[in-house]
């Protein structure tokens, strides 16, 4: 079910627009006949609708349209928000990628990070569409597809950084990005209308940990041939100045490693961040320290990182979870999940001597190798705080250097503007707040605001050498996941857990006689939520009297539409309550006839 | 119900240590008997016991006690975490005050900050404790106790900075501090043991928008005199260097009106901060524009400042909120609440066109004149971004000098450990991070680690000019008051709430033979907050059988324990339910007997 489903959709019969389509079928028409077509229709336009990834961290997914072909960048998760009680995970609405099923030429993967990947099985348990991605991308989500017993039958395409493929009338090019997950891309997808660039995550890091520095030299080459629109992220708009390299991390590392010369050292990073870890093996190595890796991601991504020689692991370095105790804590070096105080994850565990394995205290040195992704602070300085207590010390937030971003910083993000000299620019990948500042940024480099889009999830522009336009939006919206069920958790269900989880409930049961209506048994009282009950027996000893009153007047004045004794039962009883707690429990009235 | 209640309590008769009920007893004892006791037993000693403040933000209150007399500091509330559900605010534990009431001498305030002072109503309606304060401090409470109904019984003492009182055996002298309120103070605690100095909070303002500088010259003359043990706030024990004077944000302001020509200017910020209004109203003076207030705190809060001096409003300057349309935007400066993005709050409603009298859009120019505290970084980030989506200009976080905190940074903590040169220190008003950054500094400045007591809630500390040492606990807790009900909402009804809102529930209901067991009516199944029920017919269906299966096995075989048959139709639908969908509902079982 779609929560925040756009109102406007369309089928392709009543589109408010053909050029498109009439291209498509022209495509086999003789030149001749085109000449005589008024020369505005004659320029091919692309159409670029966002499913995910705008007004929202995650759950990034674009498709682009042209003359009838589709390719979609991206399909990623997004991590519930607050509110979205017992929810899992957030994927995009996909039902104009299946109305659209055969159009769809394929997926192109930017890089395996969850927000750009999470959504697959998804799509893939109701579309087979082929996808195309780099090696460790496409290893990540060969695991993922494993886990939904999706991979047999999935149509995976390894593509190298430097290839082009050819999808449809589209040809894509992978254009190698640093990123804090090697192995990331950026597209040039060159359509008919001309050539769009979608950045994907990245940053540019002139002293990478590992492969290359970002392809400067083909963006530029693009830039040269033109550039019709630039799609680039925008999640450190905000941010002046430039991201650090990734290697600044490696000083800060050896710094505290030579402190924590008599400590068993922790680290929790992200399980994504291979080069990070590649970091830490390389001090570990250096101090004479094994490693161990815990947490199931961790395991997880290692595992296919050094199967595909992104991970270099020296003979004899690595240890088992299992073997910690054989070795004295200052030859240890333990790897983590739990930089962002997942209640489920290892290093909370560890924080609240919760851990199988593992028991934390003052002979650990632990570091928080990431920073906090907004709304994780509370949980993060929770964790933290159990640790002290626990009498670990901990290295976290920016007391120093243990973590870069992996996103572009303002000065970053002009060199991309710089270096595509776009005619087109739409701001992905970010908040409201992220798309105006990049938006601004891009006004500031001289390009003038109406050629500037900031759209929101289901938006669709076409845009082609003459103007950008935006055009009726495609479905989109958030699809919930919990447990097995995909969908069947709306805004309903929502709304009653949060009702139920912020007040509690009262249940009124009775039955009444089938043909009379008098109460033959209860009505009793049942909560749960709202009271401790043996506190409040008085005011539960009311609630009834005060139902079974309502119950008896309704039997004598005949009133046998149970519609309506419910809804006298809901609201007095309602009355009572707010009267004499000043609070709102759901309150659910259940008759039975006998 | 206290949930977090020290298991160690004890009463006065066996507490493990006497010497403090000795001295009190022996005040009237001649000086010669004295003589003839060992020297080590005539050092009087102070205790010190923690209600709330350490290891959580919020709820400060610290008890001291010395020969058989207590005095209070501050008795302040904390808001729920995001586990404590339903919760509206969370209070100390105040058995052990109400156990030792005869003995309590007053309760002196520090300053009018709702974790200070706002569980005043919540302790006075159970003991009438006389209570000290500066002026404005008191103001605040005066609203306060009116709004609970307490005022005209209260006893209210006005204090002013530099005065000093007697509390039994003690005296307080009131020493002011600058703060992000007016009118703050320390205290310097005058006991038979020695002298307590304890901060409050505070942070050193050489510049202040009103009042005085922190009085540096009593901190100093305490500290010449000699200084027991320091309590100190912790708030902004992480932070390098200086918290900048109020008065930059003065110099951003003036920038930013300068800016806003055009735009109605909306300002958020904490209806406690009197000054940084001062500094609003001189500006929007200076820009000729009229100020209103929007949302209940701020208009409350600017009533007690100005009633008592501490605003200084030109006349003709404040207009009511009905008015604004009165004026054209370029003439109005608009002070609201909302600054920490709390849903009910006024910019939050104005941000989702919830607000009845203000409506925002383009002509808007907002600035959040605050920082979000730990946890609401996500809220603030929502309302920021609905107030761009409808076109407003925002200033917010750290874009401009906007805002700066009202509490000490590691530099002016020095300032303070150096004037009162304390023999002990115990850092208080902070998580354990907190705490622990401030004793490394005392550390760092000196000062032995075993002279430092990092405590928790329920925590106390004796001390005498010979030792600190931590001796037998005191009851203490978080209390949740929800609606009217204070302490009715404990651990159980939280994890209820907690299972409700995760998952929902699923109630069977059935009337059985009185006789024989067998289903009369029945089994109906109801859930709220599980799934969308219309999609999921199949699945209730299938729930409702197995119930009915397990009701008619239960008859057939002559088991009428109700708690039986209810423990099968939990167990049994839960492993149904979590099969099915992977999630786990609650199951609620209720049976009528006919």
């Amino acid at each position: 079910m779609s929560t925040n489903r756009k109102k406007q959709t369309f089928r392709s019969k009543d589109r408010p627009y053909s050029k498109s389509s009439f291209k498509s079928n022209s495509k086999s028409k003789p030149k001749a006949r085109q000449g005589k077509m008024p020369k505005k229709a004659e320029k091919p336009s692309v159409r670029v609708s966002f499913l995910g990834g705008l007004n929202e961290i995650g759950k990034n997914i674009t498709l682009i349209e042209c003359e009838g072909d589709m390719i979609l960048v991206d399909c990623g998760m997004a991590f519930p928000d607050g509110d979205m009680l017992g929810v899992d995970l957030v994927i995009p609405d996909f039902s104009y990628i299946e109305q659209n099923a055969a159009k769809v030429k394929g997926i192109v993967l930017t890089h395996g990070h969850e927000d750009h990947i999470g959504g697959l099985p998804f799509l893939l348990s109701k579309v087979n569409l082929p996808i195309f991605g780099t090696p460790l991308t496409l290893g990540l989500v060969e695991n993922k597809l494993r886990e939904h017993s999706l991979f047999n039958k999935a149509k995976l395409n390894v593509v190298n950084a430097g290839d082009t493929i050819t999808l449809g009338c589209m040809t894509v090019k992978f254009i190698h990005v640093n990123h804090s997950i090697p192995d990331a891309v950026a597209f040039a997808i060159h359509t008919p209308a001309g050539t769009l660039i979608h950045t994907g995550d990245f940053k540019i890091d002139c002293t990478p940990i590992s492969g290359d520095t970002i392809d400067l030299s083909s963006l530029a080459k693009e830039g040269d041939e033109g550039v019709l629109a630039l799609l680039a992220e925008s999640t450190n708009a905000e941010r002046p100045g430039y991201t650090p390299t990734e290697r600044t991390v490696s000083d800060s590392l050896n710094h505290l490693f030579s402190q924590a010369e008599k400590y068993r050292i922790i680290i929790a990073t992200f399980a994504s961040n291979v080069n990070r870890v590649q970091q830490i093996i390389n001090c570990a190595q250096k101090y004479g320290r094994k490693v161990a890796f815990s947490g199931r991601s961790m395991v997880n991504y290692m595992d296919v990182a050094r199967k595909l020689g992104y991970l270099e692991v020296p003979d004899n370095i690595l240890i088992d979870l299992d073997m910690l105790n054989k070795y004295p804590p200052e030859q240890i070096v333990l790897v983590t999940t739990g930089s962002q105080g997942e209640p489920m994850s290892a290093l909370s565990r560890m924080a609240y001597s919760d851990h199988r394995k593992v028991m934390v205290g003052e002979g650990d040195f632990i570091i928080i190798s990431a920073n906090p992704i907004p709304g994780n602070e509370k949980t993060v300085g929770n964790v933290v705080d159990e640790l002290l207590k626990r009498g670990c010390k901990v290295i976290y937030e920016s007391m120093y250097d243990v973590h870069v971003s992996g996103h572009a910083c303002q000065e970053e993000l002009k060199i991309m503007h710089r270096l595509t000299r776009p005619k087109y620019f739409i701001p992905v990948h970010g908040e409201q707040k992220h798309l105006r500042k990049h938006a601004e940024l891009a006004e500031f480099l001289g390009m003038r605001r109406k050629n500037i889009f900031i759209g929101d999830i289901g938006s669709t522009v076409e845009i082609n050498a003459d103007y950008m336009k935006e055009i009726a939006s495609v479905p989109a919206g958030k699809v919930f996941v919990d447990g097995l069920g995909v969908g069947d958790v709306g805004s309903i269900v929502l709304r009653d857990r949060k009702h139920l989880g912020q007040d509690g409930l009262i249940i009124i049961v009775a039955s009444l006689d089938v043909y009379d209506g008098h109460v033959i048994s209860g009505p009793d009282i049942v909560s749960r939520g709202f009271v401790y009950v043996r506190e409040s027996e008085g005011l539960l000893e009311e609630v009834r009297l005060l139902a079974l009153h309502i119950l008896d007047d309704c039997a004598e004045k005949n009133i046998h539409e149970w519609g309506i004794i419910k809804n006298r039962i809901k609201d007095e009883i309602s009355k009572l309550i707010s009267q004499r707690t000043r609070r709102t429990p759901m309150i659910l009235p259940i008759l039975q006839e006998v």
